[in-house]
């Protein structure tokens, strides 16, 4: 069955974005600097082979925080792959061109889709508070997060909210990538 | 001049003990899982490379958050060094017999003397306050994060409280410690 990984950038300091979070705003302010490492171009060996696999995977589960912000990446992810997005809202009227695009409000559903829409690839799962309704429930087999090498000092973090529930991690995978970012994969013990 | 080191053990989801801190709990509920990794006898070689390294730094300066739940490590934490202690109360009666351990309250004057004790070995820096308060003084030169392959879920966070100061950080090290243990050392870039 296809496995569930979380890709996202991350800060030393636990932060996805800066503070000041806004839709216009979609990093908060900063948090651009978590994001400069794929950026096309600029590439090095290390940080292209973690972002050729994100962009090789079979479908998408993110939340609508992600998405919308992102203005749903014009539909296309990449090479037209479904995209489940988690939200208590109907989808928005600029998303209804986009067949590949569903809204839903169930992590399970959402993930049972994509893994389906995946076949054999990899559901790349994106954003805070997907991440955490995954790993709550259980269904979030892996993590690559992206260390970038900053302090941020406020914004969003990815790991808030979760509880207390203790999950253990097996390391499967350190990749030191260019701009000193370094690319850690985790497998969540189950 | 010597150099000031954070060594501090880090989940991945960025807590450095438990929920429930007492004086009598220490490292919070669960929190011993992110201090399993240099028990002695538990050492491989990469952990122990970096075991041997914190037990030959110069000086000490830890946080009374930090030193009095350890009971001030018995006087010494290794080699008799000293030990300065940032504290808004006086040194407790409890260690008036040890002369090489100092309560301070000002973190610029217990960084210049630790400095001065630890002569050419570098200053040992403990506890998610004081790495906060040596980051925000500019006076944090390099961090060693053991980076534990564990979500705890919730907890006393390492980075907590830094205000929006950006820094930028050097990756200078990684190595792959056993028990899935990666140790992350940055320059902090001034």
């Amino acid at each position: 069955m296809s496995s569930t990984v979380l890709y996202m950038s991350m800060s030393l300091d636990g932060m996805i974005a800066g503070p000041n979070v806004t839709l216009d705003n979609g990093l908060g302010d900063r948090g651009e600097r978590l994001h400069e490492w794929p950026l096309p171009g600029d590439h090095g060996d290390a940080n292209r082979t973690i972002y050729d696999e994100f962009m090789t995977t079979g479908a998408i589960v993110a939340g609508a925080g992600t998405f919308e912000p992102a203005e749903g990446w014009g539909g296309d992810h990449h090479d037209g792959v479904e995209i489940y997005v988690l939200s208590r809202h109907p989808a928005p009227a600029w998303t209804a061109n986009w067949s590949n695009v569903h809204y839903l409000n169930d992590v399970e559903t959402a993930i049972a889709q994509a893994r389906r829409a995946a076949g054999d690839k990899y559901v790349l799962m994106h954003g805070a508070s997907t991440a955490q309704r995954a790993l709550n429930a259980g269904l979030l087999d892996e993590l690559e997060i992206h260390l970038i090498p900053v302090l941020l000092g406020d914004g969003v973090r990815l790991f808030e909210h979760l509880g207390v529930q203790h999950r253990e991690l097996e390391r499967v995978r350190v990749i030191e990538g260019e701009g000193d970012v370094t690319h850690l994969r985790y497998r969540v013990r189950h």
